[in-house]
């Protein structure tokens, strides 16, 4: 017998069919023996509606109140699919965040769990009850209705998993997995039975938004087994095949023995680069270039700064397209202040990664990348590296074609 | 400087702009010094298609998991009508039955309030804060979510304006206030600018439902002073007009010296009259024949019984038309087996009642209803009395003529 904790996203409890459709595969999983918590996400749409009600009425929503509207959304869905389940004889009882009480900070609207109560999680299930959680919100200290913002249900489910320490977390979502790269640039792209939390982390990162990043922040930290899987299939698929479906995230060390080279190819579109040239090589410049694009709530993706020649560096940001204007507004107003020589920027550029925990015991994954993108006449145009990730910004128009070179370069066409 | 309930209804949050005025409502009184507390009920239409959901889950919801998902309807105003304060100025706050703890007990969808916490709710008016507490929902002892049925806003209302001893409870309604009479059957009908609790009580249950009986019961009980309004008036209509709109709904005694003899003329449709002929008059028969038909679950509005002549005597009640022929099988069954003659029945009746606390001291009255209505040659099939209300069961095909001449008789179409 197993403790899983099963979230289901917003489209897979998108109608009363759908919600029936969770319920009978929840019953599966219950039938097989399992002891089970269930973690929905609002019904597709609903959480856009009651945003929209919310901005109607106010622009600029008061967060403590647009928490305690926007929770309404899970807070249908979990009454509903408890239902769902007591119709099919499975018994179960439904959840707020206040309920279960997931304690939360008061950062309104983007909140982040403290702790979880599990004395009536752990008294149901040895009941043989099924908890359904409502995700994405938790409860403050002083009682107010808090939200962990977009994508929080991920978050909510791992933490109960972590909270109860559950033998798996399995994300139920409208892909069946991770991919090596997008099939829809690579038709020959492989869904990856396993990938480590790191290699997921740069993945997401980087533009495959299968998980919130947060949520598999929180998963490796808590090590936490987490398991990407579809809604789609039948709900009465044989729980033997469900359960070696999808992808599974895992502690590297101790489960990824067999690790590939290389995990993926992975990629951001929509970028811009700004290179601050002539920079005076002296403490403090990184700061006087950056403080004012923080202060201007704008993210900064890739750093650069090269070696410095005869006292003089550049000093080179990647930042997403729609706030490239906002950036070079504020870059040109600090140039001439720190004595830099010119700003240039170009918002017609994108990032092609190689990703994969093997690379730190393999050498020559870099030369082989540039190798590859040189054959096909890419230029490239800046490079950074981490342990588990080399990244080149390319010309935007060389995107499709570098993903699909890598990814044939580096056989990722082929079974782990 | 007064502590005010208000209290509006579905129609009135049912969109934005109506949250908009209702916000501009509050902040006209909170701007002539009182506190407020607001208690909204869920926009207009939104409790139905909760409902409507979870019947398409569960034909027969579960009763938990029903008030889980009902009392969203009620969380989404609150939030977003405290937003609507804020973008006007006024400090506001929403709470959740939750929040604010309204303890019930857990009676899943009837639920009843056992006591409400005034701590938070004190301290945000001491602050110059408004509360905006959702209606219709509280919280029982082992902290699961809780409805207070259909209507339950009002009981909501009221049962906060006790516990903080307001001054007045305003309940915002689409009506502007309480009548002598259905102006749609007599167009003289007059708004009536205060009426007793007990001829509220009698007036409510009679068919002019302006106001949930269960609320002005504990209105009543709780001497909490409650004034019904429109929320169709102008949202800046000067205050001192507002304040004395609407009818007040009083303590007899201390607050209404110049009661009118009579307050209004009520009516029910749609009753349906069973009668038991030569019933032996024995101790027990009553319960012999209500006791089945309590059993199931049908509602039953009056009761006579004559006086026996011979040791027999006949046992009439009235019923909703709809449990016309539930009744009427029950009572076949059990006339033979307590020795009874005969069952007859009509389906076809009405109820026309005179209601008023002057009843008591005014000899008369009941002479001249029924002088009335013989004079338009109305046949009077069944009477019964209480101090404050004379009731005649009539064939509804005078339910009007009746209604009319009565109203004229009693002359209400005169101030008070």
């Amino acid at each position: 017998m197993a403790l899983i904790v099963q979230k289901f996203g917003g489209t897979s409890v998108g109608s009363v069919e759908r919600i029936r459709n969770v319920a009978m595969r929840v019953a599966k999983w219950r039938a097989a023996g399992n002891q089970v918590v269930v973690v929905p996400s609002a019904m597709a749409g609903e959480t856009n509606r009651l945003l929209a009600l919310a901005r109607e009425i106010q622009p600029n929503p008061n967060p403590r109140e647009l928490d305690v509207v926007a929770s309404t959304g899970e807070q249908v869905t979990i009454g509903l699919l408890a239902m769902a389940l007591t119709e099919l004889g499975v018994k179960a009882r439904s959840y707020t965040g206040a309920q279960v009480r997931v304690l939360t900070d008061s950062a309104f609207t983007k909140s982040r769990i403290v702790a979880i109560d599990q004395d009536r999680l752990r008294a149901d299930l040895e009941a043989g009850i099924v908890p359904v959680v409502a995700g994405f919100q938790g409860i403050d200290a002083e009682g107010n209705i808090t939200t962990l913002g977009r994508g929080g249900s991920d978050t909510s489910a791992v933490a109960l998993a972590a909270t109860l320490k559950a033998d798996e977390c399995q994300i139920y979502t409208d892909v069946d997995g991770v991919y090596t790269t997008d099939p829809r640039i690579v038709p020959e792209a492989r869904r990856l039975k396993t990938i480590t939390f790191e290699e997921m982390l740069e993945m997401a990162s980087l533009g495959s938004k299968v998980l919130q990043i947060r949520s598999v922040e929180f998963a490796g930290k808590s090590r936490v087994r987490l398991r990407v899987l579809s809604s789609l299939t039948p709900p009465d698929l044989p729980i033997d095949e469900e359960a070696v479906s999808g992808t599974l995230i895992t502690f590297e060390e101790d489960e990824n023995m067999e690790q590939a080279t290389i995990s993926g190819v992975a990629f951001n579109r929509d970028e811009a680069k700004i290179t601050v040239t002539g920079v005076p090589d002296r403490p403090g410049i990184a700061y006087a270039i950056l403080g004012p694009i923080a202060d201007a709530n704008v993210d900064v993706d890739m750093i650069i700064q090269n070696a410095s020649v005869a006292g003089f560096t550049d000093f080179s940001f990647t930042v997403h397209r729609n706030d490239y204007d906002k950036a070079m507004s504020i870059v040109r107003k600090v140039t001439p202040e720190i004595g830099a020589k010119d700003v240039v920027g170009d918002n017609r550029i994108c990032k092609v990664s190689m990703v994969g925990v093997g690379m730190r015991s393999h050498v020559g994954i870099a030369s082989q990348m540039f190798r590859t993108l040189a054959e096909e006449g890419i230029n490239i145009e800046m490079i950074s590296t981490s342990e588990i990730k080399i990244s080149a910004v390319v010309n935007e128009k060389y995107l499709e074609l570098a993903v699909r070179v890598l990814h044939r370069a580096f056989s990722l066409d082929q079974p782990q």
